[in-house]
């Protein structure tokens, strides 16, 4: 007994027999005694169906109408499952994003969540209905309608449970949790029980993609549970949880390629103070995320300065480089996107020296040569080949002793 | 130069091609220096596959969810040609019939519209934006989304040019006008090139299908001049005004046909007070929609009662109507819906006598049996077998003059 939110990706709802089946599923969780609020994305690959349609008339076009035209994909599958729930005995309402009170800032086609208005979710909650909310979307302060962005349903799903104190919020996706590797390439990878939302996260970024990155950011801000399991079966899934012993904690809990990865380097750059402000708040004012940084000494007073992005942001980002470039006297900016991010993440990490290096190592034997380092406390990023990258996740996932791993329930 | 509201229905939006065509239109309008304001229905067949969508998981999908799930097609639309304008070069803005302040009473699937909030169309045009507005959707005041029911984008479209005072709007479908009678079935039909709003009330709301019934109703009463006119080409079409000369009015203007009858009727009802107002009272409250009523004294202190609804509203109607039936203590009630309904039309039929005579006798050498005879000052309507319906309207329409017109623009 208490609050549950269940969240289910475009996969589990892409048709009628799928919806149905996710309706038996939420209302196995009400009449166990539950208060349930189910988040849904858009049915199968509609948002992407959506997108072609768009572009079929635009090749430019403008987020305001897109988030207008992708947020009725979402529209359309709670209204499905709200019908499908009440075709089967019980009590059941959708609401937009909007109707859900959720406000969010207005950056269109990426906009963040400020803020929940409970009032209606509570409300309906206590007249004993099954709420399904529209994932992935919001309105703004001024009523535009917004959407968070791929994967954003993720978030809609954290952000209430954190706004009405849910006991948990069951993420239900394609694969029956977290992996200490993509399973379609590393072929031994092992599903993990639980994980710490700072492995989680980094996961998330690095691009395992069961999860968004901002959700797990929320998540551990606000200390919701999570728990991504399948919506297939009904076998316990991965807990994502604040980690308790951190001795207990595997030093490598898993390997993870990013392939959306862009490479943007700037070559002399002056040695003066500001530089770098200047370049990184330009790409900022942009909403471009830069994730690693790296600056390299060259020759005196001229440094080069690399960074990547992600290959969507690629365009605007070498676009806005070039004029900063050009402003501030560097002599040129080259771009890369051949390239991939493979990343070992464990909690472990903290208390065990050495693991960086016995990854480069593990590179080294490879034959695979690192472009970028990055490092955190629980992670060692390296930019490689993207040609390379699979062959590399394997090999990092065998000496980390990940491969076949039985984890006790 | 003005204000001009364009609505575009669903063959005219059904895709990108077609879109791509509003887009130039609606621009064209905009250059010749007015201000547009456009409104869409649901690209091409989309409602109708959403509604399949729905009975795919429901077999009775309640009006609120369903509500939420059809609005989303004018939404997908209104983007759409938002996109396509935009990527033209002007400056274009979707709005959902929330934002465009379309307020309604809650009455999902056929919700009536209370107000209109003009605060935000108003802003936009000031900016100089075309604005495109989703049709047959509004928002009740519990912040619920209502539909205005099939055909409510007309309504949407007279609602705004008259809270707005538009010089025009402008009706664009995939016939060029309004003719004499349905030329699918009466191949010698004329396109009438002006009509009165009570002439295309009637001939709108007996199934003559261009225009929504309660979209007329709204112009009359606002005085909003309407051009029906085709999509697809230039031609003017016909234009639905007050009726400025009443001498010069056709007799009859227009042949009718509505298959989407359903008769009902109650035997041996007694005669006391008050029986009809608890029938009909019972059956406004359910918000059916009676058409025809015939009351007809069959014996002493008994009647019978027959009227028509839609057949959409057959199944709910002959429930309440049962339940009337046995409280009142009437014999029984039966149902039929292998009738039509067929009717003349015409503003000159108040200053002419002989006209209904004249229909009788068509039907009467046409050997054709008359069930219901219904009559206002500027029609005269007939319930007859379904099976008859298109030789009556084909021997009505040459009768009354109306063949191979040919009218002066």
């Amino acid at each position: 007994m208490g609050l549950i939110v269940q969240k289910f990706g475009g996969s589990s709802v892409a048709n009628s027999e799928k919806i149905n089946n996710v309706a038996d599923r939420v209302i196995k969780c009400k009449e166990a005694g539950n208060q349930v609020i189910v988040v849904v994305s858009a049915m199968g690959k509609s948002t992407d169906e959506l997108i072609e349609l768009a572009l079929n008339v635009s090749k430019n076009p403008k987020s305001r109408e897109m988030d207008m035209l992708l947020s009725t994909g979402e529209q359309i599958s709670m209204a499905m499952l709200a019908l499908a729930i009440q075709e089967k005995g019980h009590s059941a309402l959708s609401l937009t994003g909007y109707q859900a009170g959720i406000i969010t800032n207005n950056s269109h086609g990426k906009a963040k969540i400020l803020d929940i208005n409970t009032e209606r979710l509570n409300r309906e909650l206590q007249k004993g209905n099954i709420i399904v909310v529209a994932g992935f979307q919001g309105m703004s302060e001024d009523k535009e309608i917004t959407t968070l962005g791929r994967g954003g349903s993720d978030t809609t799903a954290v952000a209430i449970a954190a706004a009405l104190a849910a006991d948990v919020c069951e993420i239900y996706t394609d694969v029956d949790g977290v992996y200490t590797s993509d399973p379609r390439i590393v072929k031994n990878a092992s599903k993990l029980t639980s994980i710490s939302y700072d492995e989680m996260l980094e996961l998330a970024s690095l691009g395992a993609l069961v999860l968004q990155p901002r959700a797990v950011e929320f998540a551990k801000l606000k200390n919701v549970k999570l728990h991504v399991r399948s919506s297939f079966n009904n076998n316990s899934g991965t807990v994502v949880r604040e980690v308790e012993n951190l001795e207990k904690a595997m030093v490598v809990s898993g390997v993870a390629c990013d392939k959306n990865v862009t490479k943007i380097a700037v070559f002399d750059v002056p040695d003066r103070p500001g530089i770098a402000y200047q370049l990184f708040d330009a790409l900022a004012k942009e909403d471009i995320n830069v994730d690693m940084i790296i600056q390299s000494h060259e020759q005196e007073e001229r440094n080069d300065i690399s960074f990547t992005v992600t290959r969507s942001d690629k365009k605007q980002a070498v676009n806005i480089t070039k004029l900063v470039a050009d402003a501030i006297g560097a002599r040129g900016v080259a771009s890369d996107d051949t390239v991939a991010k493979v990343s070992i993440v464990g909690a472990g990490m903290k208390t065990n020296p050495g693991v960086a290096a016995k990854m480069f190592e593990v590179l080294y034997r490879s034959n695979i040569n690192i472009q970028m380092i990055s490092t955190s406390e629980i992670k060692v990023s390296c930019v490689i080949e993207e040609i390379k990258a699979e062959e590399a996740i394997i090999n990092l996932h065998k000496a980390f002793g990940l491969d076949n791993l039985v984890f006790k329930s």
